[in-house]
């Protein structure tokens, strides 16, 4: 471990080097930055880098850390967040110059959680204009750099520069958000984890809102016990979000590392294996066998919810009327000045009734009953987070109509997840032909995020197929 | 108590005479089946006697008891359903004649829960078409009559039938449901007590919905301590009402007794007593000294969020958009068959967008948090549970405007409450001048239907309006 680049440790792993004083909040903090300073004018993943806020966390947790007043593994690490956070003195734009003068007055709910626990703030990271796309492209404010090749091809939206800090090394951990595939798109195309978390479980406050009614927090991270640390810092109770009162708490720490012994596991073989690259549904595959070796009770199923989630053509329509009710001034005044590949489809929404808009969430409600009857008899599904790897860039960004279908395609898997309100980790579990990441997708039932991380950690750490980096010597 | 008529007695008294061996469940039933045969030709409180179900259930009951296998207070205790509710075998008509063949395949969830608590079903009652309207009236099936005058008045709505049963004697306890005082109206203005849960208190699944945002389920009964009983029996986790899932379980009847000594109580001087009429307003305000006798702190004050929520004309809208979706077919093709007052408000739903949908939603989330900054400082507001005492039918339905006029004055003290997802109880505070019964609401807030019921019981226990019964002599 000795031997491992600073940039590349997990946070666990990190929070010992703090506590062993081999390592110190404010050296950690300051290698960072200067990462930050040479990747990203080519990665572009940071909109904003908060230089000083996060110099003066690190002293504080330096000083705290020091003088025997330990917050917990958290304290003195460097994090991101998505630019739909609120961060108290920086804009919040949500991807669009429009809003450059949107200053935050406070924190959002959960960069106040993760402050209290000791991070370091270390700027906000670039996302799909407002949101909405699954791609990762941004024509307004540019779209951050996948990695894993040195020709842009697509790191997955929206929470596209979270996704791309994580996998380059310039931050551990960083929020993104997920409304129908946002954290677990971008987070399988960068090849990292990101944990898709029901809503309900973490409060969205103060984050630039999608759609109420499916947004969800979560963090991008090298590991899923990264992912873990911080969701367990952020879930629970707020009441600014009543979506989070009465839900119970609970620990996702204590069963993370207990392995799959005789979980049920499931390929779910309803739609998510359909049109799917010939690589991926290989590296897919290829984990039941690594989950029976680790004691698991693999089978196949199929599930008829997943099918007419997708049929549902209203899930599209249904963001993009929330949606407008947060941008409809844009819409109205500044068409022309919006990203176009976001635009069009969000002012679709402008059109849906109210009755039809009633009538798709309640059918939605009898899905989401519907499903835990027929997940009663497994804990887990087992799929592939994309259709397609990171494709080029210019190959998506042809047209209005290659991009709209990449953008589908890259979402299929993962909204339907949000329609059913499940949970979701994704981990990287192998690698294409190019050297391009592929993304495993293990879905839980509605609040189950302990098991959907411990059946990923279990995986992950029997592959390994985190520890490989990318090669970023093209990048500075 | 031995001269008080059979039909007089509340549910814990009839419970102490059944236990006792002084009233068997079989002569009970009989005696309230005879009742209805009697009386209820006047009074259209009926829609469909279950006469069979009923002594079924009552002989099931006697034959229980008798061999010592008692299910609890409600054990063998008669009541009614408004015709909105689920009954196997019956139809579900919700107030119109179009749906006579909507034969129910099963009970709906309170119904079953009552069933096992041992009750006995005497019957369905008439509504306002679709429930939606506060004055009572249902051109198409016939208006309830209140038993208060023998002339013709609003009974109010749209649980009519169920609280003129009850004013009438003909059964102790009915189910309402209340959307925008539809429990609470009715209850006012026949001189009974009714309970407007919070949403997600009790299921709404197998209920005929008008607005699944609003929806609520509640009791009337001739008084406090029943309609307690019966809230005991329904309320909990059903996960066919998913907005039940989650709420905290609770128990009302060991504080119901416990008095209001040293409790916040403040006459609500926004909206409230504005435009009341002059008895009610006496009468209400005469509670204060009421309540300060029996060591409460009664004060007064302002709540800026239900101004707000009155000013929310889109309340209507809502309600009716939502409605749309379960009676769209009907609004289609069958127009003129469907009660006017009802089907011109409704059919404005269709023109509602997704957008100010939403929007609205919204809105009323963030007024639901604020009041309960607002209300952080007292225990429960008292107010007119209406504006106006019962008026002749000749007058409100004279014309449509009549009509709109007195439903928007019957509806406006308790529509706010839906807004606001208040709890409430109403009982009689008084009679004006011609007789006629005069509702005090006490509202509680969300989920504190302990708080309500407390404050309600200790008022009815310490005035005993709720034993004047109406003159019923001209009625049959």
């Amino acid at each position: 471990m000795a031997e491992t680049p600073l940039h590349e440790h997990t946070i666990s792993e990190l929070a010992g080097l703090l506590r062993a004083g081999t390592l110190r909040p404010v050296a950690l903090t300051e290698h960072l930055l200067e990462r930050i300073d040479r990747l990203d004018p080519r990665l572009h993943a940071f909109k904003v880098v908060t230089r000083e806020r996060a110099l003066a966390e690190a002293r504080a947790a330096e000083a705290a850390l020091s003088n025997g007043h330990d917050l917990g593994p958290l304290h003195g690490i460097p994090y991101a967040v998505k630019d739909l956070y609120n961060v108290k003195g920086e804009a919040t734009t949500a991807g669009t110059r429009l809003l450059e003068d949107n200053i935050a007055q406070a924190d959002c709910q959960v960069v106040r959680r993760l402050s209290q626990a000791g991070m370091v703030l270390l700027g906000k990271t670039h996302t799909v204009q407002f949101a909405f796309g699954g791609v990762g492209i941004n024509h307004d404010q540019g779209t951050p750099h996948n990695p894993w090749h040195e020709t842009p091809h697509a790191p997955g939206g929206s929470s596209s520069g979270s996704a791309v800090a994580v996998a380059a090394g310039m931050t551990p951990m960083a929020l993104g958000s997920d409304t129908g595939g946002s954290v677990r798109i971008p987070a399988a195309l960068c090849g990292v984890a990101g944990l898709k978390t029901t809503v309900g479980r973490i409060s969205r406050a103060g984050v630039y809102p999608l759609s109420w009614t499916l947004d969800s927090v979560g963090p991008l991270a090298r590991g899923v016990e990264d992912a873990a640390l911080a969701y367990q810092a952020m879930h629970g109770v707020d009441l600014e979000d009543e979506t989070t009162l009465g839900v119970a708490a609970h620990d996702v720490l204590p069963t993370l590392k207990q392995g799959v012994k005789n979980l049920r596991i499931a390929f779910c073989e309803t739609l998510f294996f359909d049109d799917v690259d010939a690589e991926i549904a290989e590296a897919v595959r290829a984990t039941g066998a690594v989950f029976e070796r680790l004691g698991a009770q693999v089978g196949r199923m199929e599930v008829p919810e997943v099918a007419e989630a997708f049929a549902h053509k209203g899930r599209e329509l249904i963001i993009a009327a929330e949606a407008c009710l947060y941008n409809g001034r844009y819409l109205d005044e500044h068409f022309d000045e919006l990203d176009p590949v976001v635009a069009y489809r969000m002012i679709g929404g402008r059109k849906l009734l109210a009755t039809d808009y009633y009538a798709l969430l309640r059918r939605w409600a009898e899905l989401r009953r519907s499903v835990l009857h027929t997940l009663a008899d497994v804990e887990a599904l087992i799929v592939p987070t994309c259709q397609l790897p990171p494709r080029p860039l210019e190959v998506i960004d042809a047209s209005i109509e290659t991009y709209r279908d990449h953008n589908g395609m890259y979402l299929r898997n993962t909204a339907v997840g949000n329609l059913l309100n499940l949970c979701a980790v994704t981990v990287p579990c192998g690698f294409e032909s190019q050297g391009l990441p592929i993304g495993l997708m293990i879905y839980a039932k509605p609040f189950c995020e302990d098991v959907a991380l411990r059946v990923a950690y279990a995986y992950e750490q029997a592959t390994q197929w985190h520890q490989r980096r990318p090669d970023l010597s093209w990048a500075g």
